[in-house]
């Protein structure tokens, strides 16, 4: 059956880097037998702007049909004056919830390539390969009550409630633990339980699906000391899991460690493995129309995308090989450039990772 | 008048370190005037083995009655197992609140001779001074409702509340501008406003207080991108301000930068100036009772004490540059050494700091 696929270019560099994508996937279709349809939606400015909401009832309907999506981008300065449900992020917040992408998957890999690219000492993070497993539909992003308030005695506050049922807690759990078997057999639990009690929770409910897990072995670190440990040995870690807030700051120190954001991935799935692909970068308002922003990060999603909801991991490995040539052979866009001058844009990063294949 | 100071060496290193304070401040009373007075009190899980509460009365007492408060270390495994309200951190916690402690302030200085002991590229980080202001009394750590229960559907939670009210945020706000005043001028504000609207209301409190502080240039960041910030160029930072659980992470995270977190003193301040002084590194178990753990955070820790709480400026400074000195003639505890054999031990490091005096 002809798989259908829901393209959410989003905005500023969001097209541009979609456009690379789609042109990938054709070139799949074309030459490699993929089996598979694009259908293009709005999601976050842009659809505020065309559709008055930023995530609509119409891209509602194609994402639920859809077997996969892959999203560039959303948000901007332009859209940041909107209340609160209309803005980008809000869109982004309600498609996650919406489809119920309970599991983002977030890689930190370094490429061998790009070492010299890392804040880092090369030492400290030569052949880093961790994975995030970040719990996205629940916590204090979505808890209620939550809101603004003025008290009885006049003063305004704003308040938010982070709750995790032990169910939402062992659903993220196995997920990572399965995550973990298939790779280095570690995995590091992070949590607050010292403080707060959702986080108490949450550790025990780790501890107590650890036995149906035997090859895996569980660690747990309090966030903060998480934190220390990602900046003073990456290394030391395999598979890290964690609840929405925590692990959308630490998936983006771990990313940031690499030194090449530009480069990394994500997957956010739902129980059947239905999910959405996006690169970990923003959508960049600084750079966008100008061409030259880097499309390796949606390629690379292009290629989870085709591995976990697609079942088709040759071709994803075939990508990520392409993308492995082209680093190897000294191509570059102009965020991992030692010369800007002699960076490729947009365009001419996806003809090599195509001409790669 | 004389100066009442509280020492509480708590747990595990925490009396190795303590000591060394103790020796210090001996030799700034008999040889360079400073006007003081030590008593001694439990904090943490000794307090819980001595008197059955990890903050006990007694020490409450005495904490009122000080002028300033230096702790050690609090925790450790052997208290991991009680009730949340007997354990270590629950008597930092309450302290904290007892006493009005708000401000947390978290200096991140590289010493230009442990540029090596970073786990950073040398130019990132070198001559790294960054001050991490954190709000101590409020947010998540203290929000109420909070708890675990079982649902309806028998299914058991854990919740927590994240509440800040315009007037906690002024508080804390205002110190962090005048810090920034003498400083650097420059202010970073931390939240995840995009989600959260205890976020919101923290934006919108420091963007109102700004224009009382028209030499301080504030910026704005979404936690995450803090957390890259710090990892990708710590030096773009001068003060950042930001909210309990935030604060928590990214101070470890900016301390870890420095390679040198036995390095690090910390004050909590209240309205008045009072404070409570500590290293920002733990209780380290696993190095307790050997003799070798750094006591140098501690001893930077007793300068600030006397700068912020006991106005002594003058001291602050000499004990600052003898730390500066001890360094500079190449003295290493085996945290920092590069040959561990050639180390110095707790107290022979405090020795060395107190001839250098
Ligand atoms: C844009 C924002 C709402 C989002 C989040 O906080 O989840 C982003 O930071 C991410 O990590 O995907
Ligand atoms: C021990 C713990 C409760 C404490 C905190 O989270 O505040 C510690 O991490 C700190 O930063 O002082």
């Amino acid at each position: 059956m002809t798989h259908r696929i829901l393209m959410l270019p989003g905005d500023h560099i969001g097209p541009e880097i979609v456009a690379e994508a789609d042109r990938l996937l054709q070139a799949l279709i074309s030459d490699f037998g993929l089996d598979a349809t694009l259908e293009y939606a709005h999601l976050g400015g842009c659809a505020v702007d065309a559709e008055g909401e930023p995530f609509p009832t119409s891209t509602r309907r194609l994402a639920e049909a859809a077997d996969a999506i892959l999203l560039g981008a959303v948000g901007g300065p332009q859209w940041d004056g909107l209340s609160r449900d209309k803005r980008p992020e809000t869109g982004l917040l309600n498609i996650r919830s919406t489809l119920g992408l309970f599991a983002n998957l977030r890689p930190a890999i370094l490429f061998p390539e790009l070492v010299d690219a890392s804040s880092l000492r090369p030492e400290v993070v030569a052949g880093l390969d961790i994975l995030i497993v970040r719990e996205l539909t629940g916590g204090i992003y979505f808890g209620q009550p939550r809101g603004l308030r003025t008290r009885d005695d006049g003063i305004r506050e704003g308040f938010n409630t982070l709750v995790y049922g032990a169910d939402e807690i062992e659903r993220i759990g196995r997920t990572a633990f399965r995550a973990a078997m298939q790779r280095g057999g570690r995995l590091c639990s992070v949590d607050k339980a010292n403080v707060l009690e959702s986080s108490e929770l949450w550790r025990e409910v780790m501890t107590s699906i650890a036995p149906d897990y035997p090859d895996v072995e569980l660690s747990h670190l309090y966030v903060d000391n998480a934190a220390m440990q990602l900046v003073r040995d990456p290394k030391q870690f395999d598979v890290i899991v964690t609840g929405n807030l925590f692990g959308d700051v630490l998936s983006d120190c771990a990313a940031m460690l690499t030194g090449s954001i530009g480069m990394l991935p994500s997957a956010s799935l739902d129980a059947a493995g239905r999910g959405l692909y996006e690169p970990v970068h923003g959508s960049a308002p600084d750079i966008a129309g100008q061409g030259v922003a880097n499309p390796l990060a949606t390629l690379l999603s292009v290629a989870m995308l085709l591995r976990y909801s697609l079942n088709e991991g040759a071709l994803a490995d075939r990508i990520e090989q392409a993308v492995g040539s082209v680093l190897a052979a000294g191509q570059r866009t102009a965020d991992l450039a030692a010369d800007p001058k002699r960076a490729l844009g947009t365009r001419a990063m996806g003809d090599a990772v195509i001409n790669a294949l």
